[in-house]
């Protein structure tokens, strides 16, 4: 099953999504089992991010190929981890399908996208046994960890490398009957392809990431787990930056650079 | 005015907070003028945080003194910093005034206390501002951003140093009507105190760190922005830590060891 949020006539709707058709939902399907109320066309859809989580974890280096590339790039941090840590992001950041990832006027070098597998808590969890992590899962989704390298490297924190506004996109939606780790995630810029690598292929898989987590933390439905990337690549301002991962969808957004605002 | 949340019946509620009473009102004071619609007894309540916020800011390094303390530790980021930089917690870790600080079994060496300003927003804002930055702030609350050490050095990241459950006590309300930054903090464990500062000794205010974030990111009602602690002290099971900033409140809860669970 396929489940989104749209926005229709200015509210939010959960909605199921059909080849040609998206049923409207009467309700989150992670709180229960919610009755179709009403169809629209998928072709006119209006995409949000499928979920605002209640937390946002982001796992940073986590492809082998990708911590080669960072060492080889003289990143001191890029060193295979012993142990599953994982990291956040904001939710002010996030954007649906299809809506533009805005290039800030300031930001200068590296504008990069990084394309991630999402995993979608379904339950309320702690200190899940490897098996209770993987029932936990309600589906999965696509990220787009956008960075600017620059501030990434000059700054205390992530603040705004990777947390300023319509830098994280998710979507187009949730799936919740595919095995995630089997696909493969293609990175693709104005249809060209620029990376493709094995989805699965990773240090720790989200389960491991799940377990290792809940010895401290309750995570709870809605929470969303960012996997990390094996391959990034330069987006600009005119760019249609896509992500697909097998058996999940194509998460798409063009690139604008940041209007003159008023102060 | 105080606001505050509490769980009445097993339902949430807002509450405006009296000297014996507290009224609950028909929704939140965020996000319109909610009416009273019962009224309980202010020392029967079951308090919670006072919001749960879209996005958690936390600043670190803020107080001069406290950087000079850290640098004599040998921490090696303990530099005074040269413009506002901001990260994040975790809303898993909230718990409300009155409720227990769990110590997890796993924690070694310092388990520490830091007594913080808590500034809550109450507008959507972009590109604020100074002006504009003091004008969006809704009220003031406490927060204790409590920390292990021993993880916090070890660790990537924050994620169980800061963000375990119960680790970020706030309460217990949000106050409208102060002139947050004259106040003076005090730390105290079981009625003995250990800490107190100015408040408002920062190296960036909170109007500061709102005119830097929102140059790349849009804040909304109920963000809240943790502004760092000038001292902290150690605290143990059995232990009840009391963080008061004069004109807002008391934040006390006590601190119990985490419990054998079934895994």
């Amino acid at each position: 099953m396929r489940y989104a949020r749209l926005s229709v006539d200015g509210r939010v709707r959960w909605g199921r999504v059909g080849e040609t058709d998206v049923e409207l939902l009467s309700g989150s399907p992670l709180e229960g089992d919610p009755e179709v109320v009403a169809t629209v066309r998928r072709d006119t859809a209006d995409w949000l991010p499928p979920v605002v989580p209640p937390v946002f974890y982001a796992v940073g280096l986590n492809y082998p190929r990708h911590i080669e590339h960072a060492a080889r790039l003289g990143n001191p941090a890029a060193v295979l981890p012993d142990r599953p840590e994982v990291g956040y992001r904001a939710n002010n950041a996030l954007t649906g399908h299809r809506s533009p990832i805005v290039k800030p006027l300031e930001v200068e070098g590296r504008f990069e996208a990084e394309p991630e597998l999402v995993a979608v808590i379904g339950r309320t969890i702690r200190h899940a046994s490897y098996e209770e992590a993987r029932e936990s899962v309600f589906g999965w989704t696509i990220g787009n960890d956008v960075s600017a390298r620059t501030w990434q490297h000059r700054d205390r924190t992530f603040w705004r490398s990777k947390n300023s506004d319509t830098f994280k996109p998710m979507g187009p939606w949730i799936e919740t009957d595919v095995d995630a780790l089997a696909q493969t995630t293609t990175l693709r810029v104005n249809g060209a392809e620029r990376a493709s690598f094995p989805t699965g292929d990773m240090v720790f898989d989200p389960f491991d990431f799940i377990v290792e987590i809940t010895k401290h933390i309750t995570m709870r439905p809605g929470d969303v787990l960012w996997m990390g990337a094996e391959s990034t690549c330069r987006i600009e301002p005119g760019d249609t930056v896509e992500i697909e991962i097998s058996g999940i969808g194509v998460l798409s957004n063009p690139v604008h650079l940041e209007g003159n605002h008023q102060s």
